[in-house]
């Protein structure tokens, strides 16, 4: 039994509060949020459940294993940090942190404390993605030429941070995922529609060492909410499309077959091979309770995360990047990866 | 009546042919084209018009008024140029033709000569886009903020050309047509997936001079066949889909409004307002033959050109600054435009 | 402040302890289930909430103003009857009871006793059957021709009841609403394929007063799950699909005009106009909620209930009479409403 | 090569001279029609084919081997008992003829003179349906146990026959032809919403002898399109969607399994199973061009034909039982066949 504190009760916290009550190996035992409206209705839906306006309590509390931090970005370091240093196992939801700095102080903080960290990268476990990811490593698409996603709706304009910041951590956070691989560098144009300064569409190129090019549009600017992934590959392509509620992925028996033929033209012809889609039938699980089961059994039991801080720091660092080559005007800029952090778990 | 000659029965010419035919106002006399088994196929079809193997003899022949051009691109100049030497009319399939230099040419011989010249960017014949011109120039979408075009699909891959050329010069066209307007400078990144050298993928920004911003989507690497271009203004925004046959528009009453709205924490907030979608009907006319109509009109009436050789060297213009964009790795590039050439007409 | 007991915590009574729990005006004292891990879940999800496996015990409760019923439809009618002697307001779910006889008796009690009886017909508590509502009484779709409704999937096969019974209510419940108005006569065709003697396909054919006929399929043997409803008017049409998250009404800008035109041959024609498509925005709201707060409302401001003991013994005739149909083979039989009774209220 | 005469030159006779006209292996000798309007416009598009306003001077033509009738339906079996008299081999747009009495009769005629007598019914040419039928018969849906279509529309109301005779033939023709049988009973219903006396609504449900049940839904009053047909087997399903152009057939890995489990409360419980869904790869050919080469192959090579006049007068009896069935108010009434014809051929 895990017994968890969660800090933030906003927007994510009580989606978090509500699964890892309804799991039989953890307990909720108290929350925090500086707002008192939002601590009354956690006590209304849960009145077995402490509530408290400082996070400082739950930290402070021996009973409590493990801290779940859903607090507006800015407040994922410090809480994140305060939390391991109390001897605490951290999930922090996406992105890690502010900055790739404050990323590696936290991966390495977990790592010298011998504490589990956590990303709340959510897709990572959907029955999508996982599929999406067997069937890249069974070989079923052949070799991995392009992924290009897309995820653009009408924004809620945050603001402190842009279209990069608020939609891409879920892109990059798949494509590493399932391509089990890291960006060796990042390209990234990005514009500023409605505020100054703050990007509200981009697109980002990355590329991956086995040759793979990935793109990534954002956008806060469309009237039709779009989050699609199309994966292609020598053999098949797959188009994944998270709107969908019952036909997420299709694979289509359609591939580029560079066929060197030569006619008295000398031409050079290319085919592609149309056929048969494909769509799997994929599990009904809700991704957010698979997410906090296995941020309790990778505590408890030790099993590699998933989403761990490493994953984590990887998406900041792609993301930092970005924001680079965005003020470059789309340079494409090498990422330079930390070296990994031995944990002493 | 407009006597047309037709070079060219090969992908495109047949559609061109059967709708000169189909016209009161035009007839068809004759055809050309190297290959034997195309022109036979003609003669078969049409048994009254004349086919030659030979395009100069429909040049040389008084009874003709104009020659359409349906060649593959290479031919596109030297064919136009003669006939227009000779004294014709010239339709020509888009691109106008292969560089700037070249369009620029036969723009200025059309001007001293007196003879009309048209491009066969079709898309402004179409109802959708006509509808979509109308929106704009009646404020009902507010001030337009910007512009994006997907068109994908998996490619009947070019010898010759790359994806920029193959597809963009649609959209080029569209975004100039709607807008009234010409690109100042375009920024473009492409990629080669399958063929070296030659870009299956890429990503064009076009600045317009009233502050709107376009992206344009291209690709050859896409199993879904997406033919969408969306328009945010800053009253309403819509989305063509091409591929729709019964709705290829719906105007979102939705937009992005500007509140300057502080509260306590000083923060600054946008809202957006989500409303009902209208689907307007459209007409089923076949643009081809509003596009042949259109030739025939320009000719006969005078009317003025939605698609003459000024608009296609615009998109020529931008066509050739992307491609220096996409060597010089992304970077924005101002287009220099020639002076409008005076017609002699 | 309405207490309410939850009779029933299987498939649908979590749902709405949920509801009643989180309105401001309700509150959920105690809970009933004969299933004893049923009881154990709501003490885990809601402490505070006390649970029996007697729902004597609850009905005996004087602090309980209200008894929710969520139990199989063969309880419906004890549960309710014990409920209302006991001095009770009930809501029970869909369908109010197993016959015409039953929910007679239940109607006849509640008014005898000034009790509000209310039964859980969800639709009707929907934003898109009250946007239809509107636009029926509004005069913009013109007189009611005609209203279809298909409501099919690959069915939970029921043991003890029908299709009918199983997915009509719905629809029956969602015409006699909009129409503001009752069938005068049924006629239905059913067919089992799988189970002996219970349909698993049935047509149902409504008349109402006002000339308007009304179509009804339901199945249990359709891999796609259809949930759409078709009115037809004079003016325009309209089509709610229930299963589309965003886009539910689609009104048609398209009507039937009876033109008489007599020609030379003395053709008599018939035109039909083809125009716009609205797609209104409508309400986010939980259903579910609306109708737990609007039971609450009718109990303690007294207002005219939607959904009242009336309005299910409607739909309870409407079956019955869909019964006797399919057994004669689809027979038109005209269905033979009780006076009205006269509540105590 | 087939010499053959088209007579009736309005709406789908210009696509069966086009076909006919591009096949190798056959000639448009000539056309005829009553109105001088239709005529002129054949001879400009045709100029080498012989136009009349007197389809007798085609049937006298002994250049001429096959006459193809794309008259109104009244004319159907005058001229084609007419042609068949003159030693022509016949092809007629379905229906056959306007009665079970005049279909019989050329039936007949059609045997006794060895000619060769075919019904457009155009569906059976199609790579969608034919696929259907591979996929029954290849065992891969398993037992068929109903198959269900609707064919909606907003009706082009036509003056003479009702929705039935419109629409409902293509479905008839679709069944009897992919489950290789014949209905042994009809039954209908049918309403007349917007001209008395003309059922513009339908629903039918035939019986066939293995035990398979299906219904067809035919509609004039559907803003929505719809042309499905839902197959139901033991094994699997299937959709065929023919509005979709890319997507025509999908078949669903589900199926019902009745699995007689008795647990203490002696239910029985029936399973579905939910799996992946497939959609197949169907060839582009245009079915009409599929046609008229089999009824030339029929003719010059005698392969049996699938749509010879058996099989338009199995559709003309079901369609004329179906009418039966409505007037007397949906009563189930069996199919007499007669025996069939020996041809002399």
């Amino acid at each position: 039994m895990v017994n968890v504190g969660v800090v933030g009760c906003g927007y994510w916290g009580p989606n978090l509060i509500r699964n890892f009550s309804n799991l039989k190996s953890s307990r909720v035992v108290s929350c925090a949020d500086v707002k008192e409206d939002r601590l009354s209705h956690m006590k209304q839906l849960y009145p077995t459940i402490r509530a408290t306006n400082d996070f400082r309590e739950i930290l402070k509390d021996p009973e409590i294993d493990a801290v779940i931090i859903a607090t507006p970005v800015a407040q994922h370091y410090p809480v994140a940090k305060e939390a391991l240093e109390a001897g605490k196992h951290v999930f922090v939801e996406k992105p890690l942190a502010q900055s790739v700095e404050e990323g590696k102080a936290l991966v390495e903080l977990a790592a010298r404390l011998g504490r589990t960290l956590m990303v709340g990268h959510t897709f990572v476990f959907t029955a999508a993605v996982n599929k999406i990811k067997d069937l890249i490593w069974s070989g079923e698409l052949g070799e991995i030429h392009y992924v290009a996603s897309s995820r653009v709706n009408l924004g809620i304009f945050q603001e402190d941070i842009n279209v990069v910041w608020d939609l891409a951590p879920h892109d990059i956070s798949i494509m590493n995922y399932v391509l089990n691989s890291r960006p060796v560098s990042v390209s990234a144009v990005g514009q500023s529609y409605i505020r100054p300064g703050i990007e509200d569409v981009a697109f980002l190129t990355l590329k991956y060492p086995q040759a793979a090019l990935a793109n990534i549009h954002v956008s806060w600017l469309n009237p039709n909410k779009i989050r699609s992934t199309t994966v292609v590959g020598s053999k098949k392509m797959l188009v994944y499309d998270d709107i969908s509620s019952l036909e997420k992925i299709r694979i289509y028996d359609k591939g580029v077959t560079m066929t060197p033929h030569y006619d008295t033209f000398g031409e050079f012809h290319l085919s592609y091979r149309y056929g048969d889609i494909m769509i799997p039938r994929l599990d009904d699980a809700e991704p957010l309770k698979t997410e906090c089961q296995h941020f309790v059994d990778v505590i408890e039991k030790g099993v590699p995360s998933r989403s761990d801080g490493d994953h984590g720091l990887d998406v900041l660092l792609a993301l930092e990047t970005a924001g680079r080559s965005m003020r470059e005007r789309g340079a494409e800029i090498a990422i330079e990866y930390p070296p990994r952090t031995e944990s002493a778990k």
